[in-house]
């Protein structure tokens, strides 16, 4: 079972709704019942009513915690309590970060969760992450994203040993910040196959598996990726258009770069997800059609079946990337 | 007079001499006379024996401080002391960056000098900046930057007013790191013409005249930019060499998209420019052709003559964001 906040997206509760049959999966929709009475009669879907939301413009640390009623606050502790296997929301980000680590919570020794998003190069998909959790970090938690991300993309998408980068402004060891350098001795020194510092234009080249950054750098290139893609993308579209190639072949060649502007579009891969919790939780793109919802259920439930998180906190350890904690203060260390 | 550091450039010093050729410029040339013979009898050009290069691969402080008769730091100095007006090289950015700090020196009252890099937006062309001078930056370096960036779109490309984003990872004034979220307010709170937070999807829309930012995220922005236009043009071009459309009309698109793709280029905007610094400095690209080194060369000619100079040290004062120094430490003052 997963269980699946159904307010927040864009399109609504009921293409949300839509999304969730449309996955074939066991799923618990926390939302509005009234607006998701199509559910009825469907073995697979269960509905709690949850009418309550979380909006963007909110300060996401304090409305979840004053607010346990909300749709992503209550399937964030059906996941804590055991009831649901995985979380998925396609709300705002900031909320569903902070429901996930005030219930579902970090893995043990983990600092901070990473937000880990799928980057659709043509013949290898890189994960990215920080794509925006931590807009600072310090080097252990770099250090900590490139163990998690790598034991995701093993798990998952059953890469054998993934080849893991750190962005930064130069390939050699001592280009960047100072914790983009101390990041990057650690790494060296550690089990992973480390491809060393890699530049901007890497994350397209499918040069590595995974990319390691803090989340305001992360945040940026995601972004940057996806403008750009679609500002050339409209470019050649505009150049095709006033050519000299009409009729049936012009038809074509729109319809394959159209085709291409979606597979390169990062909304279209189901959605991202945050590693170094307890259980899965998958953040959809807000404004997910019912395929994208559906995408990101899958991925979710492959991520569950493919014991990603034991998987997570294996590597870690075997990475020696686990914050080390007094015995006496586990239940209270912040991070 | 332009001073051009005719070594560091991945083609040789034959290809920077036909481009200072090619540029119609009075320009001084400082590298290997031996291989700069084709000069003789031209009028407009001048050359320095100066076979000493800086590498890429050294530590650039040092090896400028340690050599002044390499071509860098001769250029420099021929800059410095007023018998050039602009200096212009191909050579490595480290190496530019330090004897331009150096010799040509900081503007009174500037913290850091910038690398301002023009991305060629369709449509309205964008300056990004820093796009890798300063790895870590304070608030009141972004707020410089801000200022820096607009005088030299209003100097040298006529823009009135320009309007000037702050990158982070949400348009709330909120969002991103403390030292960005406090650049805002400063921004918010002066003359400029402030757009507010901008995300990274913003970089090839056009929204702004100049997009301010540290000189890690600038650079990883730059080349996301580079290498998503590379790949994307790539994987069209794929499409439709495997396309329906052959012969004469597929060869008129590939030609479109190859044009395309130059125009898309950073490389072939000529050069990105140093700002805050006494005189103009252009830091050509490493792989220029002989029109690249023209247009670099035209690049600073053009901010000489709309004195690019005076024009930021006056916006800086206009702006308050000029550094207060004690005035016995003007000469002495790091920064």
């Amino acid at each position: 079972m997963i269980a699946l906040d159904a307010l927040g997206a864009d399109h609504g509760p009921a293409t949300v709704l839509e999304g969730a049959r449309a996955s074939g999966l066991d799923v618990a929709l926390y939302g509005p019942a009234a607006d998701m009475r199509a559910a009825a009669g469907d073995p697979r879907l269960e509905i709690v009513d949850s009418p309550l939301a979380i909006r963007g413009d909110e300060e996401p640390a304090r409305a979840v915690r004053s607010r346990p009623e909300a749709s992503i606050v209550r399937a964030a502790t059906a996941v804590a309590g055991g009831r649901a296997e995985a979380l998925v929301s396609a709300g705002p980000t900031g909320a569903v970060l902070a429901a996930s680590l005030f219930h579902v919570k970090r893995l043990r020794g983990v600092h901070r969760p990473a937000i880990a998003a799928l980057v659709p190069v043509p013949g290898r998909p890189t994960l990215l992450l920080d794509a925006g959790a931590n807009a600072q970090v310090r080097p252990e938690h770099l250090v900590q994203f490139a163990y998690m991300g790598a034991a995701f993309m093993e798990a998952v998408h059953g890469v054998e040993r993934p080849l893991v980068g750190l962005l930064s402004i130069g390939e050699e060891p001592g280009k960047g910040t100072p914790d983009v350098v101390e990041a990057h001795e650690r790494l060296a020194g550690g089990p992973l196959d480390f491809a060393g510092n890699l530049e901007g234009g890497d994350l397209t080249s499918g040069a590595v598996d995974v990319v390691v950054t803090d989340g305001f750098t992360g945040n940026v290139a995601l972004k940057t990726m996806e403008g750009t893609a679609k500002t050339v993308v409209g470019a050649i579209r505009d150049a095709v258009r006033s050519g000299p190639v009409s009729g049936v072949g012009g038809l074509l060649i729109r319809g394959k770069v159209g085709r291409l502007r979606r597979e390169l579009d990062p909304n279209t891969v189901g959605g991202a997800i945050l590693l170094g919790l307890r259980r899965v939780v998958v953040i959809a793109h807000g404004r997910s059609s019912a395929d994208g919802i559906a995408g990101a259920l899958r991925l979710a439930r492959r991520a569950v079946d493919d014991r990603m998180v034991e998987r997570t906190a294996a590597a870690l350890e075997a990475g020696g990337a686990l914050r080390s904690v007094p015995a006496a203060s586990v239940a209270s260390a912040d991070d």
